[in-house]
C-alpha cells in the first residue's frame, strides 16, 4: 500500500514489516520534499518515522490516545491520519498546521507548541479514563530535551505516585533542539552504554525478533522485563519516580518496537519505553547536524541543503544583531553573562559561547530556572543577558515578577521572536509579552526600530540598574555596526516627520516605524510617525505634545491590543485629563493562526497597506 | 549569652553546644510568644531552630551566603542577625517582614515568598563566586515540599551537570505545607528507613559526636562519606542528578550538625546534606498537626492553641464558601474534579477530598503541572476546578495561556487570596492576575460581591464551555446558603443605586461593592455603585449607559491599575468613541509591602474612607 492510499491508521494493520519499512522510506521522501518547500521541523520528524508507524500499527487511534510532546514532530502522524493530500499546505496560511490541531483531525487529541506539557495531559487522560471505567491506552511521546523541563518532573512525580496505566514513549535522540545539557543528560549517556543493560538486551533483542506474539512469549517478556528492571532501573531516573522502565530499544527497528509496544499494552501501571532514535535519520545533512541548524528550517534545496531563504544584502537577523552586539560589549565588560534556555542556535549565541564559555549558560528547556538563575547572577553583581523567545518567556512570568522585578535586579531580557511569529502559528507568536510585562513595577520595556537603535538600547540596558526588556521580532533588518554606542534616554520616543505641523500621528514601534515613515515620505503625506521605542516608561512629554496638537492619532501594534502600548497611552491620557482619541490597529481578542507574517497581518486587517489606506482615508477624508 | 544579647551570628561562635541548646529553647519561646500575637509561619520556624543556629555557628554570614527557600522559615535567622529587638513588629505594617528582605539586613542575601527558587539562585551565586575567584560557601536551605517543584529539578539538573561548590541543606520534615504527595515523597520515605544507611550511620554518628575536629577526623569522615555514598546514593534522587549526598542526620542535634556542616565546607562540588526535622518541634500542638493548620496562623492563645481570630457571626471565609459550594455541586455532577497545588487546608478543600477522594487531586507544589493536568481533565470531558492562590497562579501563566485558553477548555480557576493579602507582603498579594488573564482570548474572569453571587458564579462557570476564572480575596463574608443556584448572564454587571438618576457612579467589584453601597446609602448620598462582577467580558451596555449619563465616574480597584478593570473600560470607551473620564483608585506602579490589609490600603491612599471622602468632595465640590 502506498502512502497516498493510506486514509487512516487502520490501513497500516494490513501491512507486514517489510511493507511498513517501505512505507517509512516513502514517508521520509515526502517529509524532505515537502519541508524543502514549506520549511518546518525536519530533523525531529525524520527521527520519529518508524516510531510513529509502529505506534499506529499497535495502538488504535483515536480510541487510544497517541500524542507528541511539543507536537512539531507530528508530520508522520499527520500523513498516516488522512492528511497526505493536504500535506503540501503544511504551515501555510489556510493549510494544515505544523503542530497537532484538534480541529484538523480526531487523531489529534492534544495540542502543544511549548515543550513538556504531554505528561501532565496524559496523566489527566489516564485519570479520566479510569474514573469512567473505560479501557484504552494513553501514549504520550516525549523527547529527552523536553523531559528535563520542570513541568515534566512535576508530572512524573504525580504519575509515579499513582498506579494509572500510562505508556510513556521516551524518544531519546540525545538532542533537544541542539545538544542536550545538564545532569540528566549525563545520566542518560550512561544508560545508553551501561553494561548490565547491554547484556540483558542481547537476550531481549533475540526474543523481540520472534514473530510469534503468543502468550508464552509475553510471559517470557514479562520475566525478562523483571530481570531488566533489576539491572537497569537503578541507572534510570524514572526508577526514582517509581515508574517502571524498559529500554533502550532501537527506535528505527519497527519489528522490535511493535513487540515492545504490545508488551507495554499489557503492563499494569505507568511504564516508560526508552527508544533511541537519530534526529534527521535518513537525510545525511540532518544526521550530521549537532548544532540544531536543521531543527527548524526555511525552504531549502533538497540536494545540496542550501537554504533558499537568503537574507537581503546588508541584512542580519535581529537575533544576530543582538548577539553580535552582546559579544562586543562582553569584551569590554567582564560582568556580562549570556543565558539561554536551549536556544544557542535560534538566538545566534554561538559566537558568545565560543568566546566566553565561562560566562555562557545553556540551561536546557528550563525557562523558570533560567530566569531565577539570571536574578541570582544579577544579585551577585554580574550583568546577565537572558535571551528568551517571547512565547517561552511566558513560562518564566512568575520568576520575572517575583525574582527579577520585585527585587529590582538589573537583568537584561532579550525577548526574541516578539510580535507575529509566522508559520509556527498560535503557540509561537510573541504577542503577549507587552501586556504581561508592563504591569510589573521596576520593569523597563523597549523595542528598537532599527539595528542602530538595537545596539544603543542594549548599551543603555547595561548602563542602568533595573530589569530591562528589549524585544525584537523574527526576521532581518539592515545591519549598520556602530563604532561607539550611546545611551538612549529611558522613556524617550522620537517623532519622524517631514514637517513641524503634521496632519496626524501614527504611534508605533519596531520595524513598522521605518516602514510607515517610508510610506508617508514617498507618498508626500504629512503624517508623522512616532517611534514609541519604550513601552514602559512612556514618553509622557511626547504624548502631551501629540495630544496638544488635536490632530488625529493612530496606534499600530503587531501585538495583542489588550494591555499593550495603546492601552498604556489611554491610561495615561485619562489620568492626566488629556483628550486624545486613538484609532487603534492591533490584534484583537483572538489567538492567531499560522501562515506567513504578511498573510497573517492581511487576515487580521493590520497589514501596512490596509492600515495606511485606512489612515489616509480617515485623515484626508478620502 | 542570652538571645537578647546576640547582635550578630559571630556571637554564637563563643558559645558551647550546651549553651547553644539553651539558646534554642529561648528562641523557641520567643517564636511561640511572638507569633501567638502577630500570627505568621509557626511550625516551619519551630522546625529549623537548631538547624539555623548550627548553620550560623559553622558558616560566616554574610560572607557565606545562607538563605532559606520560600523564606518564611527565617525567623530564627532574623533573631540571630540583629533583629531580636524589632522581632515583636513581625509582619506588622512598618515592622520587619515575615520573609527575608535585603533591605532589612546584609544577612538576607536572597528574597522569596514563592517556593523553589533557592537552588537556581544558589547556583548563580556559586557560579558568580567562581568567576570572581572568590572563596565562600553558598548554603541554601530547602524543604522536601519545595524540592518537588519543577523549578528545583531544573536547578538540580544544572547543578549536577557542573562542579561548582554548593552546600544544599535539605530540610526534610516530610511535609510541605501539609502532608507531602507524589513519588519523590515515597522515595524519601524509603531513604529515611533504608537499611544500608542505618548501618553506616551508626558508625558515622559515633564519629560525628567526637568533639575533635582535627585533620585525621576529617580524613575519616571523608572515607566514611565515600562508603555512605556507595550505600545510600542509589536510593537518593540526588544521585541521579550526579550530586553528592550525605544523610539523613538529626536536624535537631546541634553537635551532629556542626560536624556535618564542617565536613561539607571542605567538600568539592555540590553536596546535599539531608536533615530530618520535625515541623512544629517543641510545641506539642504543632508537632501533632498533620494537616497544616499550624503552617500559617493568626494570633492564638499560646496555652490552648485557640485562635484569637474568630470569624464574625454568620461569616465564612471566601475559601470556605467556594469549597462548600463546589462540594455541593460535585454531588450532583460527577464530572466535577478539584485540583490543588499543596493547598488542601489553605483552600479549605478537606471536605471535598474526604467525600470525593477519586476526584480530588493534590499535585504538591507544582502549579504548572496542576494547570495542564486541569486542561487534560477538561479535554477528557471532566469539569476541573483548579483552586489556586492568585500569587501562585503566576507560576502557571503559560499553562493557562497555552494549554487552557488557547484550546478554549472549560477549566474553572478558583483564584483564591486575590487582591491585597496583608501580612505576608509583596510576594503574596494577589494583585496581578486581572492584568495577565484579561488579555487571554476565550478567558472569562469574574469576582463575586457576596456569598450568593459566589455560589451563582460557580454554578455559571460549570454551565458553560470556556475557561472561567473566579477570584476571591482572603477574609470572610456573611454566608447565605442558596437552595437553588441560578446562572448569571456572562458579562453582566449590576447597578446598586437608591435613585434612577445618580449624581455619580463608582465602578468596583468584590466585597468593596457592598461596603461602598452601605456607605452611600447610610449617608443618603445619591451615588450609584456598579458591581462590575465580570472583568471580561465587560458589560458594554452598562458602560454605554453610564457614559451617556455624563455624570462623574470613579473606579475603585484593590489591584494593580495597569491592565486592570479600569484599563479595559478605557480601551472600550476609546474604541467606541464614548467620552468618559475615569477617576481611578487602585494600586499604582509599585510592589506593596506587608501589614494588615487596612493599614496597606491607607498607606496607598485607597482605604474606603479616603476614597469616599475624595469622591464626595469631587462630586459635590465639598
Amino acid at each position: 500500500m502506498k502512502l497516498s492510499e493510506i486514509k487512516s491508521p487502520s490501513d497500516l494493520k494490513k501491512m507486514n514489516v517489510n511493507e511498513l519499512n517501505q512505507l517509512c522510506s516513502e514517508i521520509r521522501s515526502t517529509l524532505i520534499e515537502t519541508v524543502s518547500k514549506t520549511g518546518g521541523h525536519l530533523s525531529s520528524n525524520l527521527g520519529v518515522v518508524e516510531l510513529t508507524v509502529a505506534l499506529h500499527y499497535v495502538f488504535d487511534s483515536p480510541k487510544d490516545k497517541i500524542f507528541f510532546d511539543v507536537g512539531h514532530q507530528c508530520y508522520t502522524h499527520k500523513l498516516l491520519t488522512g492528511r497526505y493530500d493536504s500535506f503540501s499546505t503544511l504551515r501555510q496560511f489556510g493549510g494544515i498546521s505544523g503542530f497537532e490541531k484538534r480541529c484538523e483531525s480526531v487523531h489529534d487529541v492534544w495540542e502543544a507548541g511549548h515543550s513538556s506539557t504531554s505528561l501532565s495531559a496524559a496523566y489527566a487522560m489516564a485519570v479520566a479514563r479510569d474514573l469512567n471505567h473505560e479501557k484504552y491506552s494513553v501514549v504520550p511521546v516525549i523527547g529527552d530535551g523536553a523531559i528535563t523541563s520542570g513541568m515534566s518532573f512535576e508530572a512524573l512525580d504525580q504519575i509515579g505516585g499513582s498506579k494509572h496505566n500510562l505508556i510513556i514513549i521516551f524518544n531519546d535522540n540525545n538532542m533537544s533542539i541542539s545538544k542536550n545539557v545538564g545532569a540528566i543528560s549525563n545520566v542518560l549517556n550512561k544508560v545508553r552504554t551501561a553494561k548490565p543493560y547491554t547484556n540483558s538486551k542481547k537476550t531481549l533483542k533475540a526474543l523481540l525478533q520472534t514473530s510469534n506474539f503468543g502468550e508464552s512469549v509475553l510471559d517470557s517478556l514479562t520475566q525478562l522485563k523483571e530481570s531488566i528492571k533489576k539491572n537497569v532501573i537503578d541507572t534510570s531516573i524514572f526508577g526514582e519516580f517509581g515508574i517502571d522502565y524498559i529500554g533502550p530499544f532501537d527506535g528505527h527497528d519497527i519489528k522490535e518496537m511493535i513487540n515492545v509496544f504490545r508488551l507495554a499494552k499489557t503492563h499494569e501501571g505507568p511504564i516508560v519505553i526508552h527508544l533511541l532514535t537519530k534526529k534527521g535519520k535518513g537525510y545525511p545533512l540532518c544526521e550530521d547536524d549537532k548544532e540544531g541548524y536543521w531543527h527548524g528550517v526555511g525552504a531549502f534545496d533538497p540536494l545540496t541543503g542550501a537554504s533558499l531563504n537568503i537574507l537581503p544584502e546588508e541584512h542580519l537577523t535581529w537575533s544576530q544583531i543582538f548577539s553580535e552586539t552582546l559579544t562586543r560589549m562582553a569584551k569590554k565588560d567582564s560582568r556580562i553573562c549570556a543565558i539561554t534556555p536551549a536556544m544557542i542556535t535560534g538566538s545566534k549565541l554561538e559566537k558568545f559561547f565560543a568566546l566566553y564559555p565561562e560566562r555562557a549558560f545553556d540551561c536546557g528547556i528550563a525557562e523558570e530556572h533560567a530566569a531565577t538563575f539570571a536574578a541570582g547572577l544579577a544579585i551577585s553583581n554580574k550583568r546577565p543577558f537572558l535571551s528568551i523567545y517571547s512565547t517561552f518567556l511566558q513560562r518564566a512570568y512568575d520568576q520575572i515578577n517575583h525574582d527579577i522585578c520585585r527585587m529590582d535586579l538589573p537583568v537584561v531580557l532579550g525577548i526574541d521572536r516578539a510580535q507575529l511569529g509566522g508559520e509556527d502559528g498560535d503557540t509561537h507568536h510573541g504577542v503577549f509579552d507587552v501586556g504581561i510585562l508592563t504591569p510589573l513595577p521596576h520593569m523597563i520595556l523597549a523595542q528598537p526600530k532599527d539595528s542602530k537603535e538595537a545596539q544603543n538600547l542594549l548599551y543603555t540596558a547595561f548602563h542602568q540598574n533595573h530589569p530591562f526588556g528589549i524585544r525584537y521580532p523574527k526576521g532581518s533588518v539592515v545591519y549598520e555596526e556602530l563604532e561607539d554606542f550611546k545611551e538612549i534616554p529611558i522613556g524617550s520616543w522620537e517623532i519622524l516627520s517631514d514637517s513641524d505641523k503634521p496632519d496626524a500621528y501614527i504611534i508605533t514601534y519596531g520595524p513598522e516605524v521605518d516602514r510607515l515613515y517610508h510610506k508617508m515620505h514617498t507618498n508626500n503625506l504629512n503624517i508623522a510617525i512616532v517611534n514609541a521605542r519604550f513601552f514602559k516608561p512612556l514618553d509622557t512629554q511626547c504624548i502631551c505634545k501629540i495630544a496638544a496638537s488635536k490632530k488625529p492619532v493612530f496606534t499600530y501594534e503587531i501585538d495583542m491590543e489588550k494591555g499593550g502600548l495603546s492601552s498604556s497611552i489611554l491610561e495615561f491620557c485619562n489620568d492626566h485629563d488629556l483628550k486624545m482619541h486613538l484609532t487603534r490597529y492591533g490584534i484583537a481578542d483572538q489567538y492567531v493562526t499560522h501562515g506567513s507574517v504578511n498573510a497573517l497581518k492581511k487576515s487580521l486587517g493590520i497589514d501596512i497597506n490596509t492600515v495606511c489606506n485606512d489612515i489616509i482615508a480617515k485623515v484626508y477624508n478620502k
